[in-house]
């Protein structure tokens, strides 16, 4: 699959969160998502370095996409339960390059470890993130 | 203060993330900051309910700005050290109402708790924010 | 029920992690617990403070007591999913007193507030517990 | 070094949490720690399982002694700030093998990822601790 269809699955609108801010998912499956996010006045904040917002949101979304990829074929959805994400270094400029691995892949809790750097590789942010996997809503 | 102050200090771009996504304080002190976003396709994910990095992003915002009202006259800023966010309920219309309040406010960190609750009233989203508190980097 | 209850249901062992570090029970309930800790060398890091390791223990406790009260006569069990505890304040000597209180009680997941205090009431820990309910493995 | 001068600092007494709970450190550095946690009553809820707090204390352990390591010789000391662990498998025997890492080593604040594995090596349990780096108080 695309990073197209991972965001834009057919019917939905295109207008949404992750392309308010510039997600750009480069690779997803179920283990291992990687995206960039350029860096520029809407994801900063007034005094100019990344909103510690951003990087939860990629986070959030890359785990997100990830475990969905994992559980769709069996009529499962993925629901973010919680996020932590440590903020480590700023960002002022360039590229925030994030990837995704799961520490965990259980029947009802997915567990990713997500890292975000910038353009010289430096470690910037890290998120743990809880997705859970739930049967989707009777409609 | 206004929130307009806190949001957009002279000099600085009146584009930036907080605008993008929608973020209006309310009011704003060191001992407690309400803000409210309307809920529509730019806090939304593909399904339609809101963004978790949403919910993330408002808490993030409003512990720093209480944090910075609190520190500022002391010369020292405030930078995120942790934003850890549960997702208890989700919410597809209306208003998030956000509301933060420290439980700690110690001279290098700072901890809030914030919650965000629908129009309802309901609580759908919790964070306990870590800010430290630095002196300004010389300039 | 009593604390003992709680702490002891019938046919397990007596020793066991809660009664190693001394947590005592005052009071529990689907809604509240809370309990104390005599401070002494066992719950002491080498340089005298209480070990961040026994807030965090307390909490878990706590927040599994009061799930496990609410959902065992579902035939449910109360696993933990994640423990953020932030330390605010060391404390040295007295007892650590501590509160616990739900913020959500879905039907999968339940997430609780725990405070730790101080003799003289003042905050020193706080922890955001996630606990999921599950359904008794078949045995 | 070798983990009994970690633990025991000359004039400190001989019992506190760890050897309380038996943390055994098998090496020390800035860069890795690592220990093993036999796993038997002590450290077991009424159910058999290893309480969730032991992980908690573990993480909170290792991510301690490794930032003292590092920033002793500067006169300065290790606080935890805040702990996040996330539950993955139960462990009911054996021992628990952890290990530490940083991911970030700041001036004033240290990152660490911590993982707790069972005997057949599977990840049971991953932390994220933040630890402060503070002058000594006056002395």
């Amino acid at each position: 699959m695309t990073d197209t269809d991972a965001q834009n699955p057919p019917d939905l609108p295109e207008e949404h969160f992750d392309s308010v801010y510039g997600l750009q998912v480069v690779d997803a499956s179920p283990k291992s998502v990687t995206a960039v996010v350029p860096v520029g006045p809407k994801v900063q904040q007034p005094f100019g370095i990344v909103h510690g917002g951003v990087y939860c949101s990629i986070a959030e979304s890359l785990a997100s996409i990830g475990t969905w990829l994992g559980v769709r074929d069996e009529g499962m959805i993925a629901m973010g339960v919680s996020n932590q994400t440590s903020f480590l270094r700023p960002i002022s400029s360039g590229e925030i390059h994030a990837s995704a691995s799961p520490c965990h892949t259980g029947r009802s809790t997915w567990v990713w470890d997500v890292e975000m750097r910038d353009d010289e590789g430096r470690l910037c942010a890290v998120s743990r993130m809880t997705i859970a996997v739930r049967p989707i809503p009777n409609s």
